[in-house]
């Protein structure tokens, strides 16, 4: 663990205090033309833009300066993991993001369903990106596969996307891509890259072999390739590390994975931000720590839709009121990354943050917004702080040292 | 040693340049109510604020985001160290504090008189808080304990607390207290943590044992418990790694034995902050480096006395002009962390710090307190560079690289 987790560890005391994470997913943003004012800044936020000016803000890095993260970096970092130890392979989130549970030695990959011609070269690495009732009826039939020794589950995740995970003693993830990234040539064979690692390999060409055999006479989806080979990481949980008991509600699975790979609680969440809050409500007296995901700001990001990323900030802060009605010690609002829809993508722009409690000093900021967060006490944080003044805010983390 | 410290070791020059830290333990505050003034903010300061106005200003991280510092790290991190990697044990802490001088391999370790019953199960943990007056008589009585091979200094210090200090060779630092930090037990075993560390422990066992005879037919204090046993950490001197024959002007021996630890001189204090100056002036052309510990920022912010910690604040401002008619090449002016009155305690708030010297560039900052210290330009910067930013500014750190 890094320097400021093992400290927290060490440190953290119980206190009767609540503290509530909300992730506005891609929160950061840009102006539409160079200049002018982001999401955020166009967006009539008056109860966020309040709570910022009693309060404290500020910009969170989300990993270091430069990097845009994943969404699993993003998260980790601000559960208080050091995203850069703690690293999630692909195959894992690929997993999280269908509701896949995976045990400690499961090893994930995902799978490409592709097209190659009678001498085995690939035609297409996609198989022209078939519908996803084809990927369902592909994987029911690939669950046929047997190898001794190992339970294999092989779930459908979108058009030529699914997930096989191999659960059985003895398997390393550390196996490369049999996607060769090129079209022309044969996929290549999974190659182990530790000794921990062979057995995994030799079963993942058993299972692209016999899958070869199942898929002939399919069209255009007649092969498989496998990638981002990997095992969940051993992260110690969220209550060990920081002391509290804490309940996720997220509507989209990955959001819950990422939460239940650090020990939360999955909450039923609903499906729409109201219905969240109200879940957040239900469970009050249960929790010390609530990690509440919204989406909607990331995915009109990637949408390339500034209007309704606005919209959905607008339709966040409307919300907030019900937030404070349930008197949190601390509240901190923030995103795992921006996602500006300029850039139609995740990017490395710090994002806003604000945290609200009865022991923040005054700052400059008198609103809720990327360049009002330049001005705010909490300067340019990495992630991965957050929570650690989160939790002291809380009255959650005793003296360091006499 | 951190990098920054490994990289000063390497570059430090001489030069004929005087530095000044002029430490206001505790200085940083919180206003009393919400979005107001803080104490620093509150208290009239003029000549703070001009030197911060033609200067350069910002804000101190002392140990980490969210971390509330002791003493003891607030104070090594000001002196450069990281105070993670150099921890002082509470026992070295307790020794400091009433000016026990303690060797390389001295083993130090805090004494609590208690009340047993006739099984030896403790009734009291701090034997009823007896007056200091009878833990000093019954320190004398314990003086008479004899352990071959092995020194024994019995100090007391207030009230139920006292200090042992085991001085011999082969002792480790590593073993439990012996206090079950609940009643209805008897006390625990000294056991240790290591091999290093196992003829403490039997040392430590043959002590209690004897305690335990010596103080039989006391009440309420008939018998002793052992805690925060340890070793003075092999800390490098600050002659050593910044090249400055550093002298410490402190009123409280806790500060003096801080400063002892990293092989400055102790001057004599005085007992007043114009004493505390009056010896800075007598020993200025002994000495390249000054640390001055004003502690009543502190103790009136632990008191919860918001409007005399604003007095003293004042008080140490209406000082500065002395300071300045020494003409130091650099001046730097902090605390070793917060101490808000709100809060009765240490805190981990960012603390405000002002570096003055001839090659200050201008910043935004227009006064000394928190928040204009958000404007300032040293920014956000966590304690342990702050030392190294004095030796540039002093013209006492070479290039690194060519």
């Amino acid at each position: 663990m890094g320097k400021i987790q093992d400290m927290v560890k060490t440190l953290h005391k119980k206190a009767d205090t609540k503290i509530v994470l909300l992730v506005a997913d891609g929160l950061g943003g840009l102006p539409k033309t160079k200049g002018g004012l982001t999401e955020l800044e166009t967006a009539v936020t008056p109860n966020l833009d309040a709570l910022t000016r009693d309060n404290v803000c500020g910009l969170s890095i989300p990993v270091l300066p430069g990097i845009t993260p994943g969404s699993g970096p993003g998260h980790l970092s601000l559960f208080g993991y050091d995203p850069i130890e703690f690293a999630i392979g692909r195959g894992v989130l690929e997993a999280l993001g269908i509701d896949l549970d995976l045990g400690p030695t499961d090893v994930a990959t995902r799978g490409n369903f592709c097209t190659v011609n009678s001498d085995g070269e690939l035609v297409d690495r996609r198989a022209g990106r078939i519908p996803t009732e084809t990927c369902v009826r592909l994987v029911r039939k690939l669950r046929a596969i047997r190898i001794p020794g190992v339970e294999i589950v092989v779930e459908p995740v979108r058009e030529y996307r699914f997930v096989v995970v191999f659960r059985g003693d003895g398997l390393g993830g550390n196996v490369d891509d049999t996607d060769p990234q090129v079209t022309g040539v044969r996929p290549l064979e999974p190659k182990p890259r530790d000794t921990a690692s062979e057995r995994t390999a030799s079963i993942a060409a058993a299972f692209i072999e016999q899958a070869e055999t199942i898929l002939r006479d399919e069209h255009p989806a007649n092969m498989v390739m496998l990638r981002g080979f990997a095992r969940r990481p051993p992260i110690p949980s969220i209550e060990d590390v920081c002391g509290v008991k804490a309940g996720a509600i997220a509507v989209y699975p990955m959001y819950r994975g990422l939460a239940r790979l650090v020990g939360m609680t999955i909450l039923p969440p609903g499906s729409t931000f109201g219905e969240q809050l109200a879940a957040l409500r239900a469970n009050w007296e249960s929790y010390d720590f609530f990690f509440v995901h919204y989406k909607y700001t990331d995915s009109t990001g990637e949408d390339g839709n500034f209007d309704e990323k606005v919209r959905r900030i607008e339709e966040l802060d409307s919300q907030v009121p019900l937030l404070l009605q349930l008197k949190p010690d601390v509240i901190m609002v923030t995103g795992d990354h921006s996602t500006p829809s300029a850039l139609r993508s995740h990017s490395w722009h710090p994002v806003p943050v604000l945290l609200a409690s009865a022991t923040c000093r005054p700052d400059h900021a008198t609103s809720f917004g990327e360049s009002e967060c330049l001005r705010g006490g909490l300067g340019q944080v990495q992630a991965h702080y957050l929570l650690p003044l989160a939790l002291a805010h809380a009255g959650r983390l005793q003296k360091f040292g006499a």
